[in-house]
């Protein structure tokens, strides 16, 4: 059965090659996503990019959904910013790697593609787990400082100093920015406790 | 020349009929995009829910970016919250009436679209202009107590706390989480100045 029409087609063992044609359209599926836009996500746009036939992609993920999905597998964990105990720097440094993982992965069009696909309840599950890793650290953080509504509010608006812009102007908020709004939260902090 | 297989197909004249078509056509691409996601908006699937044949749909609408900017005219313009003069009650009031917004209109499934469409130019007008509009009340009001960095933050901050739950896990605040907000805010404004 042949699989692939890539350089290693001839010399490799089955196994070894629908991993390596899963590994090669994922990352050309997030590749396209990024690039171009979930609408690009067609199975006869990826198997021309990734050099695969439209047979084979059908066969291995025969929805659009199952492109994506695979698409998503290639993004990797979002980094984090190492903690130095200062909560300012802290909350900072987490917001800028955020700001970097947006720009780097173009993480604005991942999230909105995840919120178009989120009808599908699979896919909601997802989308859930991928953005409470997203947001992990920056909870952890804030849960030290804060709880209950306030906490879900702080979280919500340090996550859209970055995400508003990005998500509603394709734009990103300038370090000053950035500090402001941790600002914002610590003078509101200081003042509750 | 025949367009559409309406019920009122025979007797109104062709301009009419045209008018009618468009608007049919506009409201269901709406319907489709905020029910099953962008990725339900095919000429196809509108064609068959509207009740008009595909090659109408293409005539009109020659590609899905074209069914989509359909579907953004039918929207109608944001609501505003009325202005009372007294700041908390109206940013309350204007979040609260952005909830509802996202709630009524699934404005998350309509933001999340326009942003996978932005890497079209036309698109990303269309997207800015609408997006600067549902802002609009909102920054009205903080410019009268922020400025520079700081204003921009503050209204990324508080449009992300009901955009950042709604677009990266498909649900809304609840009131005291859109109060905690505006409370941080404000404190925020009475330390500051």
């Amino acid at each position: 059965m042949a699989l692939g029409h890539g350089p290693m087609a001839v010399e490799v063992p089955e196994d070894a090659r629908v991993i390596r044609t899963r590994a090669d359209v994922a990352r050309t599926a997030l590749q396209v996503l990024t690039g171009e836009g979930s609408n690009a996500l067609t199975h006869a746009h990826v198997a021309e990019i990734a050099g695969y036939s439209k047979t084979t992609l059908y066969k291995h993920w025969p929805s659009r959904l199952d492109l994506f999905t695979a698409a998503l597998g290639a993004l990797g964990d979002p980094q984090h910013h190492e903690r130095t105990g200062d909560l300012r720097t802290d909350l900072v440094g987490e917001l800028t790697m955020f700001r970097q993982a947006v720009l780097d992965l173009r993480l604005d069009r991942v999230l909105s593609a995840m919120a178009q696909w989120a009808t599908v309840e699979e896919m909601r599950q997802i989308r859930d787990t991928i953005n409470t890793e997203v947001q992990r650290l920056i909870r952890t953080i804030l849960e030290e400082s804060f709880d209950g509504a306030e906490l879900e509010a702080v979280i919500s608006m340090l996550a859209g100093v970055v995400a508003c812009p990005s998500l509603m102007f394709g734009t990103l908020p300038d370090d000053d920015v950035i500090e402001a709004g941790v600002d914002i939260v610590l003078r509101a902090r200081i003042m509750s406790h």
